[in-house]
């Protein structure tokens, strides 16, 4: 039984969906002692947002910008929270709709997704910097 | 202290919202061992979701149909990714905003849920197979 | 290695979003013995989330509530679930589209959260008592 954590950086990034599976795994060898757990992530911020979608055809992360864009227009007339700039509040509906976080199970060192399943960051901000997470890997190695 | 972790399947259902408790806790005796723990469950799919709600009416299963399918509609012109059929994107859109995943506490050998809460299956797409869930079951088991 | 869990109420609240991290760690005392772990919180109701968001600017949560409530608007014609008044139904769909429940990282005996980052509690009914929930704690205490 074994518990790791640790935080791991994102690099920066536009406004948009990116596909993020590949440079989390980089940045987590530890997996690879793990024979069966769970990986958990946990974005520390509140205008971006961890979610899982289909891994290979780059138009469904434009469209999930699009799509996103109307479900959650700038500028409101009766919204409140507007110092921040107009891409601020719907970066926080976006962040809660969305989630912070994700629960991956592990299996055999790795990652045990769908084919088609891959880690999208979403960028939520017109300008960001690099993204912070704290990964929380748990479960027996394979030794034990 | 223990871990188990097993695949499971849910039968081929027609789009909807469907109330899957009992064919998911069927398919888990080793709940049974467990007094206290977690279990989590992932689904493989980008094109369907778990999520939490009403086990009761079945009206509200219909309705949330009706509401999504408002909430993310079909065939918008803007969409790029189409060549494989108008439910998909959309399925693709609503499995992120539901998500793929729930932890579920354990206790004393079962799902600790509040009375109304059964497990949903969104199943996004016109037509699907059986869909593939990874169980995964930790805590401390009763001869602890 | 060490689990526990517990049952909590957050105290009766008007419809709305609420900041209720201190309400919630001022409850878990427990968490002061864990070196490294995770706070699963469950909510075992199905017309109330648990989200995270802004933990600063008040304004923000009304957005929140405001937004929300265009986004599931009450008494559409075509909702068939409606002998438990106009707020029952949306507030199912806001439960699933905002989840029931969280798992965060604990480090040193507290919440490993962003600066930002506080728990929302989304009480979306018009009239509701205290609300249940379930929270797990597993990780490594200082004394391992």
């Amino acid at each position: 039984m074994q518990w790791q954590q640790k935080e791991i950086s994102l690099k920066a990034r536009p406004r948009g969906f990116h596909l993020v599976t590949h440079e989390i795994v980089q940045q987590l060898p530890e997996l690879a002692q793990f024979e069966l757990g769970l990986l958990h992530l946990w974005i520390q911020h509140t205008s971006a947002s961890l979610s899982i979608n289909e891994n290979a055809d780059p138009d469904v992360r434009l469209d999930f910008e699009s799509f996103f864009n109307r479900l959650v227009p700038e500028s409101e007339p009766y919204y409140r929270h507007n110092d921040e700039g107009p891409d601020d509040l719907p970066a926080h509906f976006k962040s809660s709709l969305l989630g912070c976080e994700l629960t991956i199970p592990i299996r055999q060192g790795g990652l045990k997704m769908g084919t088609w399943q891959g880690i999208y960051l979403g960028e939520h901000r017109n300008q960001a910097g690099s993204r912070q997470i704290v990964a929380t890997l748990q479960g027996q190695t394979k030794s034990e």
